[in-house]
């Protein structure tokens, strides 16, 4: 299995997005690709204990930390 | 669908553009390329609680965290 | 013997993984590539002393500083 | 159009340059490539109050942040 | 002699690598690659005055300042 | 015209590059590369009030904000 | 001439090597590549003014500010 084979699992499941600014983005992960470039649907993440809501959010790959 | 497809989707709506540099900036999205450089048109963003506005602005694509 | 190589004798073996951000995870490794992205499997790291943990984690190879 | 288009129309027209370290430059858009290295012409930027201006100025394209 | 060459010279000798976090790591130099990343045995370094020791240890180069 | 165009323009004439840590050299344009790896003659800079002169230095492109 | 040229008319000579961390090595250049990395012969530079010397250091060029 190669990482990106992993991500591919997560296809439609719900992820957690940690990203090397310090957010924390949820939502189901509709795309990727191996520059892991994401595309995920019924985002969210927390701004100063807000919720903030996106139907669709598209994440440049060169910021994320981790994909759980 | 791969990440830049959805991108495609966007292309002259409305976006929100999130830089590295904290920068929020508003407009319809033009165009785009592989290294995620934009162009927006009508674009604005806030600096010190002022709306600065353009007719078109260029985003060169390693600044941008998210797309929405 | 190349890096990499290195990597692959420590698939499915226990592993630390330090990241650029500070952050120690801890997990099975599961898989790698040449940019040194990473998939561990029941990983865990400690967040203000608090242990987190997740059935897989993807790390963005070049969040890397070393590996275990 | 691609986002290197846009800079293409701006040829010769008096441009905005936003920088990473903050900088701003003014001038006339003489030359570009696909880097978004950038030759301005007539150019200034103000430094601590004082307006510093030059004939031609060549600006690594890995420092903008945006162009307008 | 290319700087690969010198390191080539360094295998299975003791060598003092520097990090860009400011860790300095000390161990037997065992592989390299083009990205310089590397691999240590019997390395150790230290945390807070404490000697941590690692059997192996794989280094992303990206993150090296020096070998020595 | 290209961007490199423009530095070629400038070879055997002064210049002055501005670095991303902030420092400004002077000194005569003698090469130039597509990364603006650049050499300059004759070349100085101040530190601390105190300005130091070299023969000949080397610049690594990836450290260059502007030449002028 | 190209920079790679210069640096190449260095080889044997003595020179100074600034890091992008602050650190200036002193030593013989022995190598270089086109990715600036360097190896140095009878390195010296100063660690909070206690003067450290190496038979050899390795350089990654990624680090590296200026050369002269």
């Amino acid at each position: 299995m190669k990482p990106l084979d992993a991500l591919g699992n997560l296809l439609n499941e719900p992820v957690m997005v940690k990203l090397k600014n310090g957010m924390i983005i949820k939502g189901k992960l509709k795309a990727f690709d191996i520059h892991i470039n994401l595309v995920l649907e019924n985002a969210s993440y927390e701004d100063n204990g807000v919720e903030k809501k996106f139907n669709q959010i598209f994440l440049r790959g060169d910021m994320v930390v981790f994909i759980s």
